[in-house]
């Protein structure tokens, strides 16, 4: 494979994650080093948009401290976008200017952090500079708290999150259990489609406080069976029931939970409304039926940047997974994405860096396998633990100063337009 | 001052906390080590009614690894109680009751943890035995996230609870800030009558990734106000705003903020109704006067049960005043709640253990001083950076195990009634 030489753009895309950052110091760091083949290391002011705009940050400004701090460093420290890319053959006015920016500043290397959509952005850049004989190499790094891209045995920025979800449900569980009144404490965790985020709260319960019953939106969602299922529950522990759903759970026919609660209330206009999340309709149909305290907690913005409760496993994958990505399109690797394969030796997890069609990436969704969902849809088996409970290991969060986190700061230096 | 020879009884009262058991474990393994006046170690369950209904554990039953342990489980470890004892006077049931307990077992030193309430409930104990000629030694330990008891420089509890919030206001920051739209964001915090733990807002501001504007119940709260302080906010901020709010604001009347805009709500029947907590209600209010994206979002129960992201600072001295509470009733001293003094010494914080009145711990409610609240009652003065910051230092944890918490499991062994 031939040397080429230039510069290289990377971009943050989609969700910020607790890892997303560790993923750009990663893509930093190697890209920095890689002087033969590297001739400028560009960093996009909010994804995609930022190319188009011409506006990107200069790295090499950068104080290598900074850049060390990225790593425990939540959200998105370049900023990022939901943008997507018409496709060309309805409007390719973006693809022209991506290719005159890719021209003007001899940019050869184009790294792109984010989710499917991401993913799709990724692919089309690649096919069109590849169309029109523009040679850039084209990689994207994963990154998803919804742990929902194919192929790749996980994304990087899912063992944080599911580390938050894990860890703060014992502490919740713990919490509940403080009166010996009936409680119902319904916990709303992120995922509109898969349900891997809310499956982590069946992780607490290795420690013997996790959730007692657990609804995913991979399962068919029924109120009646919802309510029976509680009503066991509470007999069982002494009047207690954890709950953690899905944000995105639906009925047999699709419709949201949330949404068909909201349109109910909205109908009866019973005395006390309530909108917003399905955890907490949940929560009120539960007072309603069984006349106790119940409570509805959302993990909200917590579960995906609360990176002082990152893993260890995760925010290293997560590094050497942009690493990889500069070390592969220098060796003449593109238009693939960054995975991570899962390698166990005696027992041990390891996560080895490997690379996947990028165009398959982006138009596949992977949900947890019904298998994994047993108790009559209100559990996670064992195969599930054993997957996710390697990707949770290990702390690993920003220096202490005043007792608070010490987030990179970066300068941010625009690169002069052209 | 005569030796008192006799079995102690310890109760957790109210509200849980990240370091509670920390009290506990001070308290349990002092008098564990009083051989020559504690006979033996009782922790009730569920407070004072434990005592009533004659449940209370065993403590030397439990392995000493366990009972460390507790010093880093968050929540009420012998469960926990919201149990008013009635005036003497009005009823005198339960006092005779647990003069009955308190000689069966020869209940001779008493410790009870908690906030004002639970002060009270020590209080009128230790008054009772004293005019019934039981003597017992009688010492409050003081707890609550609150931050609200008098004349102790701070409680146990609320430099944890502090940490929390001003460790995750940053991430929330950081969150915020990844798309370049307007968003108005505004974070609920605890506190019903004291401002406290929402001041805690402000130290991420010392990292600069605070919030913008915050409001205590100190202040009269006018929402007219409150949109104009956004508008201005914004403004400056490139369209952002990140907004702290106590769960307990008023307006100049002192009707709670958050039921006069559900009440205005009902009245009004306005499509889109929404109950529950005043930083719901002002985002949505936000919503309706800006049109931009708004995110409400709750610390609900995580900010005082959330252990992993405890101060040391807190955890220690929480230890320290359950332990100081055994060595001072031993001692002799009695119808009196420890409390923590400030002494600094070349800039060096240092928290001494002392003890004050019980009635009087029983009976004040410290507010945020009105000279701290500075930018027209929406933000805190270097005043309270520099009384807060010292509280949050350190980080102390429980052991990980299996990449989550090992809190203590404790046996509970029942005492056989007499």
């Amino acid at each position: 494979m031939e040397k080429l030489v230039g510069a290289c753009m990377f971009g943050q895309s989609g969700g910020p994650s607790s890892v997303i950052n560790s993923s750009a110091a990663g893509v930093f760091t190697e890209a920095l080093k890689q002087t033969d083949c590297i001739t400028a290391v560009y960093g996009a002011a909010h994804g995609i948009r930022g190319v188009l705009n011409e506006e990107f940050y200069d790295i090499s400004q950068e104080d290598p401290k900074e850049l060390a701090l990225l790593k425990n460093t939540p959200s998105s420290a370049l900023g990022s976008v939901r943008y997507k890319l018409k496709a060309e053959k309805v409007d390719d006015t973006d693809y022209k200017r991506l290719l005159e920016v890719f021209k003007k500043y001899n940019i050869r290397y184009f790294f792109y952090n984010g989710g499917n959509d991401s993913m799709d952005t990724c692919n089309k850049v690649s096919k069109f500079m590849k169309k029109s004989g523009w040679e850039c190499r084209v990689i994207g790094v994963p990154k998803t708290i919804d742990n929902d891209l194919d192929v790749t045995d996980h994304c990087p920025g899912y063992g944080s999150a599911a580390k938050y979800v894990a860890t703060t449900m014992m502490e919740l569980k713990l919490d509940a259990n403080v009166y010996d009144t009936p409680m119902i404490t319904v916990v709303e965790i992120m995922g509109r489609h898969a349900g891997w985020l809310t499956a982590a709260a069946s992780l607490a319960n290795v420690k013997g406080l996790g959730a007692d019953l657990i609804y995913l939106p991979e399962v068919a969602f029924s109120t009646e069976k919802f309510l029976a299922d509680v009503e066991k529950k509470m007999k069982q522990n002494n009047g207690k029931c954890m709950i953690a759903v899905s944000e995105g759970i639906a009925d047999e026919k699709g419709t949201l939970i949330a949404e068909k609660m909201n349109e109910n209330i909205a109908k009866d206009s019973f005395g006390h409304a309530q909108l917003g999340g399905v955890g907490a309709a949940l929560a009120n149909m539960c007072k309603e039926k069984f006349g106790c305290k119940t409570r509805a907690i959302e993990f909200s913005l917590m579960q995906r940047c609360g990176a002082h409760l990152a893993s260890k496993v995760d925010v290293e994958e997560a590094f050497r997974a942009g690493q990889a990505a500069v070390r592969y399109a220098v060796k003449g690797t593109t238009d693939k994405m960054v995975l991570i394969k899962r390698e166990m030796s005696n027992g041990k997890y390891k996560g080895k860096i490997g690379v996947m069609s990028v165009a398959k990436a982006a138009n596949t969704e992977k949900k947890v396998p019904l298998e994994w969902i047993i108790n009559d849809g209100t559990m996670l088996s064992q195969e599930y633990i054993d997957y996710a409970l390697p990707l949770i290991q290990g702390d690993c969060k920003a220096p202490l100063e005043d007792g608070l986190p010490r987030f990179a700061k970066l300068k941010k230096v625009l690169v002069e337009k052209k």
